[in-house]
């Protein structure tokens, strides 16, 4: 993908989160010489770049995000040193659409994904109120939503499995006032080898994010990931160690922050990729596996699968409605293994990694249940 | 598997069914020598040997229950040729429990999972109503519940996948009196390579099988079939290419048989497996194959558990209650494999296979859409 310039708005995002990672000088320009991509063709965004400053919010947060999808684009290509990925623009029966991008069979991704949605339409007032919206009038109001999500499965089973997603939904009257506007978002990871110290960077450099906008961010986005990705059909087991997850964050709401300040918070967490994950995928590039290190990974990939199939809310809905079913199951992984009854025993690594997936507070350090290292 | 008398009631299961298939008598004797697998040490089971002739429905049911659950056993260690089921006995913590058998990496199974479940308590009137009671009383009933069920995964993508399940459902009412009762119960296919005469060959079995009881069994079952194992969030494809379903089968119902007709059709359809599947393993037990037709076997298994998470009835009720979770996810594959928009063009043997994927009219013979072979 060719570069970029920087997000606009400069205020917000820690230059140092753009810096941050390293940019495999060996293999990025060969590759981008020989297999130029087409830039996105997309069209439907509002989208006037004479009019950014003074636009209304949802045509700047949508600006950002399309800019937001080109960066990530570009991260997870940088970082796969030799894949490339597919582009598909899809429009929605309802109103608006998407651009998915997938990289396949890549040199250190088996599949990733990056996946941008705008668009809008009709929706009976009580459909808005079940996802939180305040203040609705009596009957149907119309709804804009945009946001950018991934699901990145690596070859590696040293290299966790990463999810993110950055989200923003108006609600607006018959009349055209807007009723309500609020974003959404988060940032998790699911490891399918126990290496506890990448899940302390992980969860610190999100809670130093979060702390600089507020100190209740992390927590409550530590807790809600804590509460939400869990397979209950396993004995509650988790997905994998949490990270932060949050929905409805309004100006003015319990953080009493300005608009602009959570838009300013939903950009750090949408570049958060590249300090949170960047560095463990560099950490572990060269680790040795084998068919063990594996067949681990793909039996964890299994239960990633049972939840997203049974448990994940953006999924059943995007089953359960008109959505494009492949960029809704982008997130599945391109391989996954069940066994019958499988069983690990205490002192193997496969256990220690089992033992992760439950709450902790990772930003603190290392569990005292996950020390010593058995490895 | 040790060797076990034919199921005592001779008149209604067709001797022919018992005798059908082969024996493979090159691995038997030595595989049962060397492995000798502990008979099932189940004991909750209301059961009196000496009282069957005269026992209740339940009681018989049950007794019957648990001699398919043997017999089917042999059939699929008999198949598999050198693969051995692991035995597990578990409880319900609301009462009554279950035998599973799993065959994990076998000769020719990768997976076979042969359960038997069989126990009751107090349900909700409404729940029961939900499951199509009748004549209910206000509260609280008791129900009793047994069956069995099967699902295989053959190693071979040649071969294709099989479920079936029979079930019988009491409920009494709290002075110990029986309020209602039926059977349910089917036999389904899923091929994962183009073979249209398999499934003429499976569907003119069911339907042969089907017409000694009553003439709209067939066509009703096929039809249940057709409108259940669908994946609605893949453009309606089927799992697989169908067979029979059927639920609450009761005496003196729509189709006038005796609860004994009814009873005796339900054991046909337990034995089913024999004639309409065993012949479908020794057809392509020695087919070549290689990474291409593995490869589309691992997608359309993943397709399965599409449809087993998102869509069956079974397991999301196991997902949602106290159900043994091994048990009820014993469905899914060994291994699958997930891609992103993929597709087959016109012409390879994939999208043959894809075009099997609708309903059609199997035991009238080859479908005129799948003529002529491409192979």
């Amino acid at each position: 993908m060719s570069s970029h310039a920087p997000i606009p708005d400069a205020r917000d995002p820690d230059p140092a989160l753009l810096a941050g990672g390293s940019p495999l000088p060996d293999l990025r320009a060969p590759f981008r010489e020989r297999q130029p991509r087409p830039r996105p063709g997309t069209t439907w965004l509002p989208e006037d770049p004479a009019a950014v400053e003074d636009a209304p919010l949802r045509v700047r947060v949508s600006r950002w995000m399309q800019r937001l999808h080109d960066t990530l684009t570009e991260f997870f290509e940088d970082r796969d040193g030799g894949g490339r990925f597919q582009e598909d623009a899809w429009l929605r029966p309802g109103g608006g659409g998407g651009v998915s991008r997938v990289l396949t069979d890549g040199h250190t991704f088996e599949k990733a994904g990056v996946n941008r949605f705008a668009g809008g339409g009709a929706i009976p007032s009580e459909v808005a109120a079940r996802l939180g919206a305040r203040d609705l009038p009596d009957g149907p109001v119309e709804f804009y939503a945009t946001g950018v999500s991934i699901v990145c499965h690596p070859r590696s089973p040293m290299i966790p499995i990463v999810h993110m997603n950055v989200r923003y939904f108006e609600l607006t009257a018959e009349d055209g006032s807007r009723v309500d506007y609020w974003f959404g978002g988060g940032l998790d990871l699911t490891p399918t080898h126990p290496f506890p110290e990448d899940a302390v960077h992980f969860h610190r450099t999100l809670k130093r994010i979060c702390d600089r906008h507020h100190p209740e961010f992390y927590p409550r986005g530590k807790s809600w990931c804590d509460r939400y990705f869990v397979n209950t059909h396993r004995d509650n087991e988790m997905r994998g160690i949490g990270g932060i997850f949050f929905d409805n964050l309004r100006g003015g709401g319990d953080e009493e922050l300005s608009t602009e300040a959570l838009f300013a918070f939903v950009r750090d967490v949408g570049l958060a990729m590249r300090p949170a994950y960047g560095p463990l995928v560099e950490r572990h590039r060269d680790d040795e596996w084998g068919t063990r290190e594996r067949d681990f990974q793909l039996y964890r990939r299994g239960r990633y699968v049972e939840f997203n199939l049974v448990h994940d809310r953006g999924t059943r809905f995007g089953l359960q409605t008109n959505a494009r079913i492949e960029s809704v199951l982008m997130s599945l992984p391109p391989l996954a293994r069940w066994g019958y009854c499988v069983d690990f025993d205490e002192g193997t690594w496969e256990h220690r990694a089992q033992e992760m997936l439950m709450p902790a507070d990772w930003a603190d350090g290392v569990p005292a249940h996950l020390l010593p290292p058995t490895r």
